[in-house]
């Protein structure tokens, strides 16, 4: 039987680490710290993810600070709000996706990197070619996380990652590879015509596509590590990258969806505020 | 006969560029723009390398101000004189390697992002993540140039990377990945037991390991192409990470040691400051 990286005992074990700073710091400071989240307009699955924050802060005893603005609102009035709440926040995330007529990056970069508990800001992503990681962003801290709890070496194994986004897969393939891992990291994409060339071969593949059951057993090796991080929504239903079929005697681990990398996601961003109060 | 990818071609065409910039920035302001070069203690490579800046520099009318440190020099030494510097000048280096009692990290950051012509603060490193690529570090830059001077197709092209270096091949493999480059690209290193796994397969070989004669034509694919970028010094002599034995009907193309990347990188600096002023 392969085994199943199920997220939730690597969640317990961060949220233990990160519950004992934040008690640390209310007994010092006498108040919880604080995570300013802001959200704008009404996407649902940006709304639902971001309550799943506000009941994981709850639990750890953050106080979790939701501003809700509308879809319409302009990059100044962002700008404004952002750096009304920056002073008194330890921590702030702006939710993505963001309505089209704002731009990302720049929206990102009004957040201090000191409070930028996603890791996104373009000063805190240049701090990943440093020797000495700092704040990680959160999907690629889950991963590695992951990787750890379950004693995955990875050193010259040869890890796959299939995805190139910004915020999830490039921060990871960089880090993957770097004297603290020493993995033999190749990516691939949308422009890869022969991904099972690299999926075959991979002891450790890690799918960050979003489209459903895109992979199945033909691409992986046998008695290699599969990491589903994809997530796509076909007819109301959500899917990971992965096609399980067949699978629980032929690989020698997966983490699956749900269940998987998601749940530890919202942990990695308590454990990056933790890591900056601390 | 495999074609020997020269760099002086690179060179003349990029430094053509960057000088009809320079010329047009001496006509509106008067007076040429300003590369201020720090070294601190007297690295013979380092003041070599730095003499090689300024003799481009008077080529393409820039005045380079060099600025000599002594050994000793501390880091806060170090900051007033960036300090000083920074204002009047439209570019600045700071050469490394630097005296083993400073920070590279947290001298390079002094340097305002806006006139980072090597593209290494932090925050210059973090928009590599950007899909707008601006100041690209000056050896990924200069391989990057040199690829597309040569029409070297690089979709879906296996690409393999030897060496990680922060300020080498790490912003490279970003960017050969990126949706602007489309490669499959991996990276290699020292812990890599099987290198030949990798190189035998790679479409595109760069190597910027540092070994002399590291690799030789039993590593390559036939027809695939050879970058080398490593330099190593043995007994008072330097050398290539390639083996150059028999490759000439075997390869399609290679760039050589010397007269392959070097020289691209010293024009991709001001290709830099060129970028930085219009």
């Amino acid at each position: 039987m392969s085994q199943i990286l199920y997220g939730k005992p690597v969640t317990e074990n961060l949220d233990f680490k990160s519950k004992t700073i934040f008690e640390n710091y209310i007994t010092k400071n006498d108040k919880p710290p604080i995570l300013t989240a802001i959200t704008v307009g009404e996407n649902p699955a940006s709304l639902l993810y971001v309550s799943v924050k506000e009941k994981k802060a709850k639990q750890l005893g953050v106080d979790f600070n939701w501003i809700k603005l509308k879809e319409s609102t302009s990059e100044s009035e962002l700008e404004d709000t952002i750096s009304n709440y920056s002073e008194s926040s330890q921590g702030m995330i702006v939710q993505l996706p963001l309505p089209e007529h704002l731009n990302v990056e720049k929206v990102i970069d009004l957040i201090p990197s000191e409070i930028d508990v996603d890791g996104l800001t373009t000063f805190n992503l240049g701090r990943l070619y440093s020797e000495n990681l700092n704040i990680i962003p959160a999907t690629s801290m889950a991963i590695l996380e992951l990787l750890s709890h379950y004693e995955l070496e990875t050193e010259d194994k040869n890890i796959v990652i299939a995805g190139r986004s910004r915020l999830v897969t490039s921060p990871l393939s960089k880090i993957l590879s770097s004297k603290k891992f020493n993995g033999n990291v190749s990516v691939i994409h949308s422009k890869t015509s022969n991904p099972k060339d690299f999926i075959s071969k991979a002891d450790i593949f890690i799918s960050a596509v979003g489209k459903s059951k895109m992979f199945d057993k033909s691409y992986f090796k046998e008695g290699s590590y599969v990491i589903d991080v994809g997530i796509s929504v076909v007819d109301g239903k959500s899917y990971g990258d992965i096609d399980t079929t067949d699978l629980d005697n032929y690989l020698l681990g997966r983490a699956p969806y749900p269940g998987g990398i998601g749940p530890i996601t919202v942990s990695a961003l308590y454990s990056n505020l933790a890591q900056l109060i601390s």
